[in-house]
């Protein structure tokens, strides 16, 4: 038995698998593989607009926004958001809250002034920075909402009438959100959504075209709004498998549903790394992540033993991103919540053992 | 039984369906699914290695060349080529033998330059034109090698001093090729190489960085080439269902094999439109593609019949592109001799009928 506690991609339902695999042998009854057909064949249509259905009906997204489904992942959106949203002269303003933040923030310096609102590097990104100002003449606000290699996450939006800018790819689908509080989303599927290949955007349509540049046309969002994501071949087995997970999610009760049991796993695991005298969490505890749960040890010389350990009980890809050390598990939706308690079992009895 | 000649995402091997299903069960024997595994685990970096490799010598690619596994389809390309070798102020040199070469000259507009050396677009493109002067101080010039919405190839590439950029999406692997003599060659995989989301990039390195703009780095070949393509997370189930079909193709017995095999399949099939006194072919005969077979039926108004009794009998993705009307048939590498046989058993039986 395996517990795949990896970062992204990651664990998915064991249900889409199956439906995957199938689907890769036979589509949908039509004796071909999903691997083989058109991406203009009615039958792929038909799956591109279920998807933007349920993208729309699980994150209640209100009319006047646009949902694209393209390629590149989340490293693509650091470059088209500025491209897209960003005019010549203009500032946008950046929340730096982690690794991910701060390479949005080199590849919007390309397009325009970058203001950098707040940071907190200088404390290795333990924690989200508050208490910070958005100039009011701001093209937009960029956050990373959850910070998947420290382990925060944003709990509070700030109010502004300043455009915000999401990076959701390791929160999106894992909480309720008020989308009309957000110009843009952006999220590499790989995480919550579906394996990887695939980005999805959701941009207010007053927004696209806001930078008056001339794009590259699949760099513009326009293009790919008018198209209906098929502007060219998108990545046709990625959005058909992200299909069958967000059916999965919407067969379990929604977003509402797993907030619920994504609440239920984090504070479980967080109150045996509290408790458990080996581990700590190195993260500001009201800023802890939901999704990616770091957590070092007191004595830093039992770190491989206990991978060792862990690992030999079926743990996979707790291994904490080199910035951080330790250990990182990320406990997304497909994960159930039985893994996260063989994990702390795996704690405890690496404990006793070491007591 | 289906048969499918559609032009793109098209045929695989079965095997490779049925390869890929049994991975995205359980990928080699990890015990996880191919759509869960990190794009860094050590498993996916073998499969990175040996993918890289496999092009290389299937393609026979000398020193001195990065073969680069991106996202974005070929018309991405479009616009990174000339982002990345065409510098400011400069000119590039472009054949204009089709609809993708047309869509590449004009995203490659917004870069610099662009001289149109020779263009068939006044004949509906059913030549490939030949007898033109590429320009010596051209930065490159870019070719469609096959066309395949119009059904022609380029057999004889230009002798010069100036690099030559091919988009080769329709007729990668499918013929063997002096790779030296092209500074740049781009492919969507999803004709001969595998599903859709990936694309390939062959550049030689002394090109890399020729432009000398300040790039996205989601959009510099530097960046890819450095990182082993494993700069963000890649297509990582397009990337390993590909290996699938290469390892395939070299089992089979590489480029030079199903390159006999492919001219095998289009001289049947154009003997067929040929002779048949129903069908004829609307291209230039030398410019013939091995790779999509484009014929109209000298009376339109047997088209509707026709296609509806070929579809009846399992004949998938013939209808021609809206650009030339008529059928197409797409008979990639994967696209065995039989169902070349068991469409020209329909035009036979179909044309029996209508005598
Ligand atoms: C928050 C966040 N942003 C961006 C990225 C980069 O995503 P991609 O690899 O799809 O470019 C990641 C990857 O893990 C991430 O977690
Ligand atoms: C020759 C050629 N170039 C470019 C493209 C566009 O490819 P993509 O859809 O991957 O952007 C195609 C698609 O069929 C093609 O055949
Ligand atoms: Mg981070
Ligand atoms: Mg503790
Ligand atoms: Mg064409
Ligand atoms: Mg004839």
């Amino acid at each position: 038995m395996k517990y795949n506690f990896g970062a992204g991609p990651s664990i998915l339902p064991q249900e889409v698998f199956k439906q995957a695999a199938e689907a890769v042998l036979n589509f949908n009854n039509t004796g071909l593989s999903i691997l083989e057909i058109s991406h203009r064949a009615p039958e792929f249509e038909a799956v591109v607009d279920e998807i933007l259905q349920l993208v729309k009906d699980l994150l209640n997204i209100p009319e006047g926004y646009s949902i694209l489904l393209l390629q590149g992942g989340a490293s693509l959106q650091f470059s088209m958001v500025p491209m897209n949203i960003l005019a010549e002269g203009q500032t946008a303003s950046y929340l730096d809250s982690g690794v991910w933040s701060s390479k949005a923030i080199k590849e919007a310096k390309l397009f325009g002034n970058v203001n950098i609102v707040a940071s907190s590097k200088e404390a290795n990104y333990t924690y989200v920075p508050r208490d910070y100002e958005i100039p009011a003449d701001s093209a937009y606000f960029h956050v990373t909402s959850n910070n998947t290699i420290f382990g925060t996450e944003l709990f509070d939006f700030p109010k502004t009438d300043v455009p915000i800018v999401s990076d959701m790819s390791s929160d999106i689908f894992s909480r309720v959100l008020n989308i009309a509080d957000f110009g843009l989303i952006y999220a590499g599927a790989q995480k919550n959504m579906g394996p990887a290949g695939l980005t999805l955007v959701i941009v207010k349509d007053d927004l696209i075209g806001k930078s008056g540049r001339k794009l590259p046309s699949m760099l513009d969002y326009k293009i790919h709004a008018d198209n209906k994501s098929l502007y060219n071949t998108p990545a046709v087995f990625s959005i058909y498998a992200s299909l069958l997970n967000l059916r999965w999610l919407k067969a379990k009760g929604g977003v509402a549903q797993i907030e619920k049991e994504n609440i239920a796993k984090s504070e479980a695991l967080y109150a045996e790394i509290d408790r458990n005298p080996l581990f700590k969490g190195p993260c500001n505890v009201e800023d802890r992540s939901r999704m990616n749960v770091c957590f070092v040890m007191e004595n830093p010389e039992l770190d491989k033993p206990f991978l060792k350990f862990a690992q030999e009980r079926g743990m996979v890809g707790i291994k904490g991103h080199r910035s951080v050390g330790g250990f990182r598990a990320s406990i997304y939706n497909a994960l159930p919540i039985t893994a996260v308690h063989a994990l702390i079992d795996v704690m405890q009895e690496f404990a006793d053992n070491n007591a």
